[in-house]
């Protein structure tokens, strides 16, 4: 029997940094629930908890920003990941520029992408954010994503799952 | 400038064969727009297009199936991706097994997932639906998940997505 945890790892995610921002509040935390919805418009879907600090900024600036990280970029996932915004300026020690929603952008990321919230609905522990891609760019073309299968238990999320389905 | 297929092959995601059931009429397609949402409830997100045949047995139901593809599986993601159940019965030349709820689960599969929809909203030419993950197990632990952004324009996706973001 396998564990939940190691069931729910083969469902491939990348690992992104989620930018937010409203005048000169900002912050930024690591996230995996990113994936597209839609050609035309062109809508991503994206994962979030309510209880995260980000998420008030989130609605308030009623956009964000997705950098995306490279296989190389552990250590970025980490420090957007394991770190609250609460206590910590998250984005003191990264280089970074606003986009054109004013949502912070990492410098080093493979790629970018610049969001306006569409919809968010409940999801179980989460929220379902779904929002409008309004810009973006490739940053370094020969960079490859990072998997979030390859990060292990680095957001501590094993202990988050159910031991059983019901 | 990056085109916009480029840009959005970075937001990583793997390759799956949602497999959906009512009765003896049962079909499957391949999808990459499959992410996990929540933890407790297990809740995964699933984009369909809504002029899918699967869409009305999927609904039917009320549930489907996830089977995950391995590296090595272009030829199922190919026929199950490329073909319309409307005229073929995309099932019968592939082993499968029919899962708890009925739903038809890829013999050849790295690992399976059995869904119960909870919610679907629009989302521009997709559905987003929502569900909750009631059963799952992984059936080769050591292969390795196929990424879509490896099956270029497979799906013929490229040419859905606008030239340009406004």
């Amino acid at each position: 029997m396998s564990s939940i945890p190691e069931l729910f790892r083969h469902l491939t995610a990348g690992v992104y940094v989620i930018g937010v921002a409203n005048g000169e509040r900002r912050d930024a935390f690591t996230a995996s629930a990113v994936m597209q919805v839609s050609f035309s418009p062109l809508l991503v879907a994206l994962g979030i908890s309510a209880a995260h600090e980000s998420y008030t900024l989130l609605h308030e600036a009623d956009g964000f920003a997705i950098s995306v990280l490279s296989a190389q970029q552990q250590e970025l996932a980490k420090h957007f990941g394991t770190q609250s915004g609460r206590t910590v300026d998250k984005l003191a020690s990264t280089p970074w520029r606003p986009g054109v929603t004013g949502a912070p952008l990492l410098r080093d990321a493979l790629a970018h992408f610049e969001c306006r919230v569409v919809n968010d609905i409940e999801a179980g522990d989460h929220r379902l954010v779904l929002a409008r891609v309004i810009d973006g760019a490739i940053a370094r073309p020969n960079g490859q994503p990072m998997l979030y299968a390859q990060t292990g238990n680095l957001d501590g999320s094993e202990s988050l799952y159910p031991a059983t389905f019901s």
